[in-house]
């Protein structure tokens, strides 16, 4: 084995040919991937000294040079022409050192009073502010385009699944009103993370706090931050709010799965109660006849991805003392594709929610299948007066029969019913209809088309809001 | 192979003694662990009977029946006689069951306009917002006993550490505040959950909710609910309100964790900042000597548990097509333990914060190592005018001749500190004593006594609130 | 708010009235469920002793005593009559102070040159040897289930799915051999985990081995182990073992939830290519008509749960310094717990494979919609010397004329499929009917039958090893 | 709210200003990342087709067109000129549509009996396998230079912490073998892991084998694959070795963070017993004096990347039914990143392991705080014929009097230390030192120096392996 062992060493040798200190610079550098928080970091950087100016830390020249300077830095990376060096490590000194290189000793003075650590803690609040901003707009698009269909669909009867089995019959609409809950909850979270996010570490310095004269809520207002963090320590090492928010991401990522879970089995041609537009499936490299629904597949498997990055924040932050570690370099990765991926996905879901052709005949076909009016026969027999439980088990006993027959309950005569309680008349049989089980749920949160109506007005106020 | 093979399969059989039948049965059945929710579910049902009374949807005399019998099922659940039996697999058929034993029909009516779907859904959102309730208390009792602890060391100087190494001076109190801060937006977090977890779901019934005339508003009233649930699909197969809970949860634990690994390094005896009181402490059944903190050690390793349940109940949730499916039984024990492990955890360390014996004199030795006030001489060079990046260069350079010299920076002569610069006068002493280094961070946030003073005082109000 | 929270702070009294020295020693005492290794425990302690007496470091009379001793308790446990206390923490220490009861002196000798740091390591990979040993057993008989079902259905024709879309059709059997590879590459993966698992820590005691003159190989030869732990710290702070273990359950569990998938999608009524036996099934408490998959749902269910541990079991040894800690008393439910969902779900589910009713009409009628032998007329066609790429071309123009025309391939006329290719003869039609279609894959790994027979015996000879 | 909502709505629309139908696009598309398999595919490619030419599925003149365009692409990806096109979705139609372009109509005989599903199935276990050799070879350096340094430290005494007490004395050689012990399994696991990866699915074509009569195991051997994948279906939808891979890779994370815990932990002043190079630290932008082990803290927190990496791909199989699906494509970028994680970290530590300074009169000093020796004296007193459970109460006394007398058990004269046992004799000081407690643990895997030295030739015979 020595010789193949030595054989691989050499292969590897020739493979990863970075010398080792080299591949520490990239290891420990983050401008690769910080390098986004730059327009945020530059937002920070002119409060705090528009701050020290005001506070007479630092001169009115100083705080102009640095505005000039910045103003420029700000072109140069929205022009693509900023040069990244790995040697400067991270967005932060990148910019500094540009800085300096612009506008001299004010560049140097930039950085009194506070220190990379509440530097960079303040950029990812204000990124992640503003990336909460962002899906809150798109979870409320992508309720409105399935408010629409609701509303397309309030009267279009398909089979309600408990267990993958025909239950009771609803209609579409209630069932795209259930995704428009769960996206309003996300919302909700989103806006409760908030508050949370938007507290400004900024000056806390190192850990400790500074020896200078700062004036922290002044930075706060300028930047629209609600609060400043009220302890050095915790404002450096606090990494709550990615963990919240990933934890909502999680969440918002968790009811993408389960649509996507529905809207794949629906397409099955067995079930074949939906078509997606073309734009959104693909087809196969082998099998000519293939139209796969691709973006609900996609997007239930993404799902791993974030829930995965919910895993490494908190993987990353158990044991950790106070106050800052190296490891929190590590935060900004998964936090940054969480956003990635819910915002990419919010959006080709809205947009895919309006390119969904509804197929009511195979939804009420099936619907038909499966005895899915057996509870209403058995609320029936409890308004003759008979006890939910002993209703319970006539039907029970009728659906047996049908079984064996091989016929639905509304296909059997009266006579046949009256088999299994006496108390059943001629009456039932507007009961047994899809139409009258369905509106017959007329209650707050019920399925009958008044009722999902009334949810979709509900929604479009709060959407409107 | 064959023979140890059957051999094994022998030794399996005779391990596994128990017929399949009876394995499904215990495999499906949840009453183990659901009866937990009995007290909630007798709660819900009492609430369900009276409406329907009121909706004339039973009569009044089954109401008073239905009442008279859960009091009596009560009594014999609190006093231990109530028989579980593993056939009526769950807590509300085990209840239903006994309820028609007692009182006959009126039992058999109970379960008019309702299922078991949106039952359990109601009876752990009433669990889950008591548990929540019962934490926020315990999490203020935790801040209340970690504040009292920062009061008696406001004044205690110990060093700050970042990366594990010694930064700034900071005072003991202040470090104990950044955990009162971290369990103060645990109860925030905790509180913003509750108004998710707080929304009835009853009514919903199997999925489509029900043909009876029902008043969910009055029952939502009854049990002290917000809201009702708005879609009836959405309210039997809803679990976020656990997934955030549990996601809330994790972030305690990642405090108790991280606090945790700062009592263990601190009573570290080469660090012996602390001692604990030796009830938290056990020792060792072979080293005599030992004297272990075994509190905070089991608390790290708990993190890992509610971690877990986390990871279990997206992974419950993930692809799930609507409305109820069985997977989603297993939504309670991970719950049920994730509650469990954080009313123990913080009760048990409320009680521990009172039992630290704090060190001074070790921590004010660690201080003085490490030249922690080389940034307070760095900002004493930027108050003379030099820019900070200067000012942090010439620092480093006396740093490194300190090392040489084996002092600490206060222990250099003023001759010798002005080789590195002649902006240094006489005053530069103040500057560098630990207590001078301290007082100087004096804003909000900042380690200063007179702040953390200030901020004690600000957390004592908002528990007081 | 005072008011109230004072209110709740009283409530929360009641609720928890046990005083936090008691729940100190509850929640660090771990007796409640380690016993669970207590004849584990015992076997290792008669090893140790054995090897004690024969290196003379006790006498023989101690190691009578402490035979006769351990064979009591071995008895009273067995029995149920061994009185587990709270106050002496854990197994070990309860049956040491049982057997010092029972056999005075020789008792307090037995922990000469151990620990219980290498104890419990020796405990509980005696623990999972046997649960590897018999969840092999478990998947094996699993495998043997679904082998026969796949012979029973090597020539029924069902659709193969991709994307849930009608791919080529396949054959039952041959799907079900999917799932006993997959169960196969776990039994490996268990079998591999078991070198790792059985090396004896016992001898390392503390974390630095014994000055006693012991014989661990001697120890390791007796229990059965195949190698000794190398290095003590390792041997007392390695828990790979059990997160190994983990994994490969985890693992276990995505198969069990894929097969689960699968099953309750085709026992849809809409879908209908399966019945499962009643006895693995439940019906409605509303619903008279339901019939639900509760077993595979519950199963699929279960998977999160082992996630969840592996994720406890990681999390528990992140940043873990050497040697032993007391988080690691967090193994042991996790691992348990996984043990227990594993043996049940596997037991169960061989069961359940033989429960299962075939529908072959069902499946053949699917795989009749959706052009599943489009990829047979693009082999035909690369047959004849067309280029694939171009063959695939032609045939997806034919699928969208016969999308047009609503009819299969199969049932266009000759000039009409020439329409697409004059490559195409009269020889065609074979190549487009389902059993021509599955007879066609005919090389290892292939859906047709005569390669899911030799499937079955090469499995077949592999089980029985 | 509305006016803030519409504002906010506009700001996206600005910012995301790409048209959803390019989203969708690059949203399905994997080229970007999957690229990185281009190698790869063009090995399986080169190997099928000299499989279909001697099969005479193709012609030799179209397969010696494939390999004279394939060398052609090959050299256009190393040099960096292939235009890979965002249009072609992945890698492997990006090169099949180069092929076609250099060569013509054997480029579209290529895809003859296969399909994209298996072909990617087939690449990815190639970078794996790849992928887990350099691994082993990584950790096979790893483990070397820290055999290396525990050689240099055999005799180098430090304290053994249990629960971060003070515990025994060991020595720093036996520590680091330790780590040795844990990445030796690591390298096992890996070895383990790559049985299952090496295994071919090609031929598996889209899910149920070709209806061409191709040699999967002539292909196999080309590819130097140990086997094929049994089961068509399996063989496209397993991905069971990407996760066991990732769990091993998570394991490997675990112990690199243990490690760098102490690192970390050991280079903090108050403990200060190693001192690490410079260029595995860096400094602080504001604090001159620091310097901060950032590569194990780096590392630490990596941990949580690759914990999250398994998280997510357990995940994305969760409930998948059969054969493939889309959500597949996620399995890719988890795999990718643990890679070179790990990659990264172990050349990284490798390079470290022999830039650590040990400070041994530190570790010394460390030693004699805690009474590290008790334990030997309690050895001593069985020695003389006490029961343990005695001995190990007398010297609990006797350390509770050293405490009060401020001194070590050392430190006390034989009449002092007779006071807790008359069975104590002159001879006991011998035990009482570090080097005699060290060196009297000498049995396989115990911390005496020959015990290291033995461990050591152990290591290297098995590295020479």
């Amino acid at each position: 084995m020595t010789a193949q062992l030595s054989k691989k060493g050499e292969a590897w040798s020739a493979r990863f040919s970075e010398p080792v200190s080299d591949l520490v610079k990239r290891y420990t550098a983050s401008v690769f991937f910080d390098k986004r928080l730059a327009l945020f970091d530059i937002a920070g950087s002119l409060a705090h000294a528009e701050m020290l100016a005001a506070q007479q830390i630092i001169s009115a020249e100083d705080r102009a040079d640095i505005e000039r300077g910045m103003a420029q830095i700000k072109g140069e990376i929205e022009a693509g022409s900023f040069e990244w060096l790995l040697d400067l490590e991270d967005v932060h000194l990148n910019i500094e050192k540009r800085l300096t290189e612009l506008v001299g000793d004010a560049g140097k003075r930039l950085h009194t009073g506070r220190s990379r650590n509440d530097q960079v803690a303040t950029d990812i609040r204000l990124y992640v502010r503003t990336a909460i901003d962002d899906i809150v707009v798109l979870l409320n698009g992508l309720r409105t385009a399935l408010t629409d269909l609701a509303e397309q669909n309030a009267d279009t009867i398909m089979p309600g699944f408990t267990h993958m089995q025909v239950a009771q019959p609803i209609t579409f609409g209630h069932h795209m009103l259930a995704y428009v809950e769960m996206f309003g909850r996300d919302v909700e979270r989103m806006q409760d993370t908030r508050k949370r996010v938007n507290r400004l570490p900024l000056g806390a310095a190192a850990l400790a706090g500074t020896t200078f004269p700062i004036d922290r809520e002044r930075v706060a207002r300028t930047l629209g931050f609600d609060d400043v963090c009220h302890n050095s320590l915790d404002a450096v090492s606090d990494r709550d709010f990615a963990i919240e928010f990933c934890a909502a991401g999680a969440l918002v990522m968790t009811h993408i799965s389960r649509m996507s879970e529905e809207l794949v089995i629906w397409m099955s041609p067995r079930v074949g109660f939906i078509d997606i537009a073309d734009r959104f499936c693909t087809g196969s490299s082998i099998m000519p006849q293939k139209k796969n629904p691709d973006v609900p597949e996609l997007a239930r498997g993404k799902t791993g991805r974030v829930y995965g990055h919910l895993t490494s924040l908190l993987t990353l932050m158990k044991g950790q003392p106070l106050a800052y570690n190296k490891d929190n370099q590590e935060d900004k990765e998964p936090l940054f594709d969480t956003v990635d991926t819910l915002v990419d996905t919010l959006r080709i879901f809205a947009d895919m929610a309006g390119a969904i052709t509804v197929k009511p005949e195979n939804m009420r076909a099936a619907a038909l299948q499966g005895y899915a009016t057996a509870t209403d026969l058995a609320d029936y027999l409890v308004k003759k007066g008979l006890p939910f439980r002993d209703a319970h088990e006539a039907v029970a006993r009728a659906v047996r029969a049908c079984d064996d027959l091989k016929c639905d309950l509304a296909e059997m005569s009266l006579d046949q019913l009256r088999a299994f309680s006496s108390l059943i008349g001629e009456d039932v049989f507007a009961v047994l209809t899809l139409e009258g089980s369905v509106a017959a749920r007329d209650h707050v949160g019920g399925t009958a088309p008044r009722q999902v109506r009334a949810a979709i007005a509900r929604v479009r106020a709060q959407l409107a809001g």
